[in-house]
């Protein structure tokens, strides 16, 4: 799977992910000073040896990208403890002009977390530290490399949660969710990162420590800097600690699974969730038919309703199991003598909820089980949200494609679009963009909703923002980083 | 009220407030331009002569803040209807080097919103368009210069509500809300603009335009700019338009005053209503005996509780009346068989609770009554919240202080500090500053929470803000204004 196609290739293992620099001839290294034995030194007195990765098969994962289809030429990769660590690291690459990738869980979707070229990989991956929770009011205060899943562990000893969730939560960092704003599953209630997130600390090219760590739910000194941490996907800083808003963990979750014949339903749906669960109401989901085939067949996983051409998920969270229960009865129960919903189950226990989450959280790792994956996430007006996947399925008629489909946040407006086919093709990728981004623009959507720009849509930021703000962009990037050797090539668009 | 010492002086008026140049003589003006007939006829070209305002009594209002305790010197005002004419006349000012204060509803309370010397006033007051109501999606996209209870009550009749509500609200514009990151009396449940605000058109001081009027929940493409005006009170830029994600407007509404007998009873409230109250909770607000005494005595409001040394307001909003009654009456039961609350009324019905609420959101008014009073508004752990009260009595004896007292949004960690005095007294001030600000910054609080910094608090931010970060606000600072012509001497501390 993500083999590329066939083309003058260096590749010597048989199932390597082609170059990034051989699948876009076009791209040429940055300006950037190369990586030479005296920098080893450097990073070998500042971490000690056992925490420099040169060995390639130590560094091979590190360039390459969850979903095989970027590859990087990275030589070392340094495992930094804290923020001091850190410091010294970027002092050094920033006074030798070194290009550097800052990674996480490398679980990312747009070739944000891998190198390019040769960028120096500084991996988050031993910043697990939990420093403090402060259980009254609400707040964890944490090193970016904590595990997303590891962290929500941690969080429900004392009845808190992270009010962030999404399939990767086993290898993401919390670090890399916020420097991706990655929004998930249950972002409809807890809202963004932007208002989650009550501090940051980062590191600047320069080395410079920035602290604005505040632990307060309110802050109104200054310009709120950390925002510009938050989604600049390691662009700007890398981001060290962090301190976020944890909400109380509810005392009672349903999980109701629905079949639904047509997508006015599915909205019809939504609307009516919203009135009916109110408070409560902690996700609204939706699964085409092709992808729930896709996660049947390529995962061996069941789905407990009759075959239909829509299905979604309602979660509720509250406080009180038999109010909670109450409503999300009441709630079916009118959806379905209404028809407009044809079948349902709910849930009764976490495992069985678990077996449910599953059909919507592997549809990622089924999809990329046909080949190759072509994945879009796109913020749509509901009115046209599945027009996107019927236009698309039209226009890619006849070109081989195994798969189109779609599923993810209605409740946020957000569609996770997806063509698969057996290899790379060069083909469908131009019959895709730059139409899709064009359609999506011209409905006023955002071409990239959660998964960032990262390196592979960077050159389509004008189909979402202004020339004046792309403009400012770059300003603030020249601000904190002159020598742009944090994660070229990644977000703001090419010359 | 609000007369300033016996110094030298320029007051005509008996009842005018003090020249902010004459009460800070240490301040000089910057190296601006100075209106001239040339300029005001360009304003009256590009707005026609009715939007131009120089008459002295029609400025007047426009340069004295709504506290009473600074007073500017503009000599005009004008009011643009839309956003070409903001960027006609910011192209003006900015090619001519005119200072501007962009001003909303002039309800801040950091002096941020009036001119500090003769800088022109671009008011928002005409901007008051609702382009576009969502309801499916809940979001609405208007004019910045909409009153903030006038866009509420035209999102009530569609069923959605406006995630902010503060005192306020009657004059406050969104577009000052925004600009300032107002915070309020729900930010507990709905959370901060930095998650709520979705998009914003703000114009910078070249006149140049910025789009970031996305209307979508989600959009990660590229630095989130919009985050940059919100909070910046208008330094970077004038926000023009902007779009905000809405809830669901609450079926139920229940409203509970409390008083207790400590602050550790408040303390002890405040965690058990999370737990018992959950997802229902929309306010948690402290009031103490100084400040009750004040409503009371200087407004004539009846406080319907005995006498007590603090009150607290719970408000829930739900979507089912009978489970949130439920849920707050086994709430006020357990509290009162345990003697954490002593006493308690539930008001029933909009008009009652109206009434309540008028105990906390008026203390502001009712203080200004004693004369002249000095406001802060810090956030604070909450093991030390209400120190901060008790530390600034026993500091302030015996200086003929009338009231220190505390109040405020306990739920989110964050005091209304206020003291009075029958005049403005130069010796009161010093006993408080620095010393209150290095008090919470020693316990790493925000000296300013949710009111700003503007002009009286812009010399204080290195006590919540370090040195790199604040170097780096001045770059951005440089990168959207270069010539420091949007609202000078606010938000960045004086060289």
């Amino acid at each position: 799977m993500g083999m590329g196609l066939a083309r003058t290739s260096t590749r010597t293992m048989s199932n390597m992910v082609q170059l990034t620099s051989e699948r876009y001839p076009g791209l040429s290294r940055g300006n950037f000073a190369s990586l030479e034995e005296t920098d080893l030194q450097r990073f070998r007195d500042i971490l000690g040896p056992g925490r420099v990765l040169t060995a390639p098969e130590e560094v091979a994962g590190h360039n390459t990208d969850w979903l095989r289809t970027v590859r990087g030429q990275a030589r070392c990769v340094l495992r930094p403890r804290d923020t001091q660590e850190v410091s010294a690291l970027l002092g050094h690459c920033g006074s030798r002009g070194l290009a550097v990738c800052p990674q996480g869980g490398n679980t990312g979707l747009v070739g944000g977390s891998v190198p390019v070229f040769d960028e120096v990989v500084i991996s988050t991956g031993l910043m697990t530290g939990v420093e403090s929770v402060d259980t009254s009011a609400g707040v964890v205060v944490c090193q970016a490399g904590v595990v997303l899943e590891a962290l929500d562990t941690r969080l429900e000893e004392v009845g808190l949660m992270v009010p962030l969730d999404l399939g990767a939560k086993g290898s993401c960092h919390i670090g890399g969710n916020v420097s991706t704003n990655a929004g998930g599953l249950r972002l409809l209630r807890y809202g963004s990162l932007h208002g989650s997130v009550l501090g940051v600390e980062a590191v600047l090219a320069s080395g410079e420590v920035v602290d604005c760590l505040s632990s307060m739910k309110k802050d109104n000194t200054g310009y709120d800097l950390k925002q510009l941490f938050i989604g600049s996907e390691g662009t700007l800083g890398l981001i060290t600690r962090l301190s976020l808003a944890c909400p109380t963990r509810p005392k009672s979750v349903n999980l109701a699974l629905l079949s639904l014949p047509d997508f006015p339903s599915v909205l019809d749906t939504f609307r009516e969730c919203k009135g009916h669960l109110g408070e409560i109401l902690s996700s609204c989901e939706f699964i085409d038919k092709g992808s729930m085939d896709c996660v049947t067949q390529n995962l061996g996983l069941t789905c407990p309703l009759e075959e239909s051409d829509f299905y979604m998920l309602i979660e509720t969270s509250g406080s009180k199991a038999e109010h909670d229960e109450e409503k999300l009865q009441l709630f079916l129960e009118e959806m379905l003598t209404r028809g407009t919903v044809s079948d349902g189950t709910v849930a009764d226990g976490p495992g069985k909820q678990k077996d449910i989450w599953q059909l919507r959280e592997r549809i990622a790792e089924a999809l990329l089980k046909d080949g190759y994956c072509f994945k879009y996430d796109i913020s749509l007006p509901l009115s046209v949200f599945y027009d996107s996947v019927t236009v698309m399925q039209e226009r890619l008629a006849g070109l081989g494609v195994t798969r189109c489909v779609g599923y993810g946040h209605v409740g946020d407006g957000n569609m996770h679009l997806n063509i698969t086919t057996p290899t790379y093709s060069q083909e469908v990728l131009d019959r895709i963009e730059p139409f899709l981004y064009e359609w999506t623009s011209g409905h006023r959507g955002s071409i990239s909703a959660e998964h960032g720009l990262g390196f592979k849509k960077r050159n389509y930021i004008h189909f979402s923002k202004s020339d004046s703000a792309i403009f400012l962009m770059k300003q603030i990037k020249q601000v904190f980083d002159p020598k742009g050797i944090m994660n070229p090539y990644k977000v703001l668009p090419d010359q």
